[in-house]
């Protein structure tokens, strides 16, 4: 699949990190999360209403990673997140953390479209636009 | 003043520390945080509705702590809120965080009750059911 | 494998949602962390030197959820954590964690057995003592 | 004081929100920290070891912030960091966080600087090149 990606550059921040020094694994997925907002935001603009509520509501339902590398406080590291698959209600991203030219984890978010329903929430189907945008095969970058 | 206070215990989280092997100064704030929804529980009950939305949005206006003594992962810790001040539409609440017998920090929130009012929130009087409850001297524990 | 478990008992923090009204997802993995660290003190006792470093440095490898329903702030919630595999320098680690009788998330954690080697970090064979308690068929209950 | 400053922009991560809308109050010291780690960057060059330790430990004693407007996610901003005050073993850093034109939060950080000291650790003087590297009125910009 060709579709969208995006290619957000942070740097680790020193509470990033736990006491044996390097980041705390949960983090990786934090910076998934920060991916995948970037991608969206790229995709379609404004992400929030003017409660801070988000537009695309898109909970996880899967999640997963590698961890090859340690990574240090300070260190200056990029998230590729690209668009891998899209179902009718469901949405997979993979992204790639490196620093340098070392990929230091790989994983991926499964998840879903979903909106308020009475009590609940239930799945809904991407609207045109969004699979549209998610589809086209643009490489944007973002700062975190 | 002889108002609401709790005591909730907890234990320092690996994640809550730092390269610096001790543990990461918001976090204390994160505890304040929790030891101001304790007390709010034993004070009022359910704190959320339905949708997960706070019930008593009390926002902060204020804050700030004095760190005397470093906090290792795994310390078991008490968190200890007392109402310090119930003004009309504000609440000061203190919080002591110990170790056994040391005190490892102090610090204090200034929160207000607030309400959506179209586009914006604005501060609103604090309900005579949640001033009796916040004022009656009563001292409660919880687990975090 | 009949091995070591632990469940831990905690409730979910306001801080841990996000502007959605639940919680955020790389919470969990916060939690999974948290799980592991209690059943490692259940089996070993104390888990950090008097500079706060991990006596057993157990970074990870990989780690995966599944998300089943969304949790809300103050929700009380229990993280079972299992000894699922025992390798000669490795451990996988699984993780329910449940509101009531429901199973909110599932996931696990694989994590090797590290130690300081020079300017880097090397694998380590886990020693007989740590391979003992965590194989011993023992269930032990903690708060977070 | 005509002293260092640094301002660091960044955009508030949906993680950084809670069940509110708005960010989780704690945030706001973790952007100081990353502030300050800034501007010793710019200051000092590299802030950490090979193993990731602080070059330049220097803990908290004391920090507060006054909150002046809700914060919502996807907002960009930026933390401005100033060194107030330098002591002979301490440090006084203000740091207002900005949204366009607007100051949505101002608070201070006091740090002292330390060495590890057998089984503890001690304040220990200001280093002559640290002193002056935060003294030279230089303001930098940064990138979170």
């Amino acid at each position: 699949m060709d579709a969208r990606s995006c290619t957000t550059r942070t740097r680790v921040r020193f509470g990033e990190t736990d006491a044996a020094g390097i980041v705390f694994y949960p983090t990786f997925f934090v910076w998934f999360d920060v991916g995948t907002h970037a991608l969206l935001r790229a995709a379609m603009g404004a992400l929030h209403d003017a409660d801070g509520r988000p537009l695309w509501p898109l909970p996880i339902v899967e999640s997963g990673a590698q961890f090859l590398a340690p990574l240090f406080s300070d260190d200056e590291i990029a998230i590729r997140s690209t668009v891998a698959q899209i179902g009718s209600r469901s949405l997979r991203i993979e992204h790639t953390v490196t620093r340098g030219d070392v990929d230091v984890a790989r994983g991926f978010e499964a998840r879903v479209l979903v909106r308020r329903d009475g009590a609940g929430i239930s799945a809904q189907p991407l609207p045109d636009d969004l699979r549209a945008a998610l589809s086209a095969p643009i490489a944007t970058d973002a700062w975190a």
